[in-house]
């Protein structure tokens, strides 16, 4: 099977050398000739030139825009039976910019729920996808092609994949992935002490690590995904209100019985 | 010199461990007799029979309330010119309580911000103070009464050690530990989706992890730091409202703004 990654950063970077050595016949492309040539040198890929025409599987590993500007302007050069993917963080938007005309190629939406620190293809590494959780989106794709996407997934060694159509996962991602975000920078934009760092312990690491953020990116998938996190941030008010109340009160027990509901809920993942 | 731990558990039990064949003479007690019997057994005490009269350090590492009945409770028992330190993780109630009658004795309170899962003699261990910050707290102890137990807190391996006055240490408190506490239950407590676990990565275990949380301690130190809690929850409200409003007005420039600062705020910790 034959399959090509287009856009060699941190995510196609992490998905060739994740696939080196598995049995796939591995392409790449990126506008940067010298990524193609170090994979090339690495192993990662069988040949500098693809040919998209004979490609079984091509994941596009692009920026949303250009991720969907590279789907909508090839899709005559797919071959038939194609199974055509991409790794964007949000998915209603992308899917309803896609163009597709022709009947004999599939699109999948894939959001790998994997990453690190850095960015491009020096930041690459097959541990990224280990145990990862990879979420797809798909409106009339057939059971086996979507199986044959999940078999290459597993392959990455990704620990689970859920299915899920556009609208719920931009729902879920607002609360799974962007509410973290924002409540972590949102906490991070409150200090004002001198002392602070010389009084945290692990609480506060874990709450603060990704306030150390891409903000350009993040504004991006924060505004595009606007009603879903107005949505969760409404909710998060809602339920942070409620707690305050009950300590204006000093309701012992309806604080305990908070603090036990968000115990339950942790343990219960 | 003569030190003696009060209560053998998580932190106790953590600092015998620590302090280990490093020079310190080391006693310790605990009501429960087998974990004295353990500690002497794995050379942590020098001997079960400890006199308090001749400590020169008393750590006590009991809950607030058992701690202040204990201090209170001794304090005839205790050397001229003896260190007394506890643990309690709020200061300003466990100061007011004190009823110290002696001058020839000094007590300077202490706040290791180093913890683990777990609780008890069995989960204790040295590594708890690797690098980990130390709060002292207090009012009239001279220099040289200071640097000896800031000698015994390097020697446990700890990373820092800041010294605050009561009022200060609750209030930063409120905000360094108190308030992940809070936003991470509360978000927790938020979590509607059959699929959560399915789609999350690492920004939603890091914001989550101390859900995991021990209900009736955290219900104690909430309502006890009360005051300083309300006005970090308000100052925290006031934020997220900010950032609320930016999204609602698609505000690009703000929004990018604002998670900017959070990123300069973290790096500059």
């Amino acid at each position: 099977m034959k399959v090509m990654v287009v856009g060699l950063g941190l995510i196609g970077g992490s998905i060739l050398k994740a696939l080196k050595g598995t049995g796939y016949e591995v392409y790449g492309y990126d506008i940067n000739d010298e990524v193609l040539d170090t994979c090339f040198e690495q192993g990662l890929i069988v040949s500098k030139l693809a040919i998209l025409t004979e490609m079984d599987i091509v994941m596009v590993c692009l920026y949303p825009d250009a991720a969907i500007e590279y789907i909508n302007m090839n899709q005559d050069s797919f071959k038939s039976g194609a199974i055509i993917t991409d790794v964007a963080g949000l998915k209603v938007s992308v899917m309803s910019q896609l163009r597709l005309e022709r009947d004999d190629i599939t699109f999948i939406g894939g959001h790998p729920m994997a990453g690190k620190e850095g960015c491009g293809f020096e930041a690459s590494s097959k541990d990224i996808f280990i145990n990862a959780n990879y979420l797809l989106v798909h409106e009339q794709a057939n059971d086996v092609q979507v199986e044959i996407l999940k078999d290459l997934i597993y392959t990455l060694n990704c620990g689970h994949i859920q299915v899920l159509d556009a609208e719920s996962h931009d729902e879920i991602i607002a609360y799974t992935s962007h509410m973290p975000h924002i409540l972590s920078t949102t906490f991070m934009t409150c200090d004002r002490f001198e002392e602070t760092r010389h009084c945290i312990a692990g609480s506060f690491r874990d709450m603060t690590r990704v306030s150390d953020i891409n903000a350009e990116l993040w504004t991006e998938l924060i505004l595009e995904n606007k009603m879903p996190v107005l949505d969760e941030i409404k909710r998060f008010k809602k339920a942070l209100d409620a707690f305050e109340q009950y300590i204006v009160e000093e309701d012992n027990y309806a604080v305990t019985k908070f603090l036990g509901q968000a115990r339950l809920k942790k343990r219960a993942l």
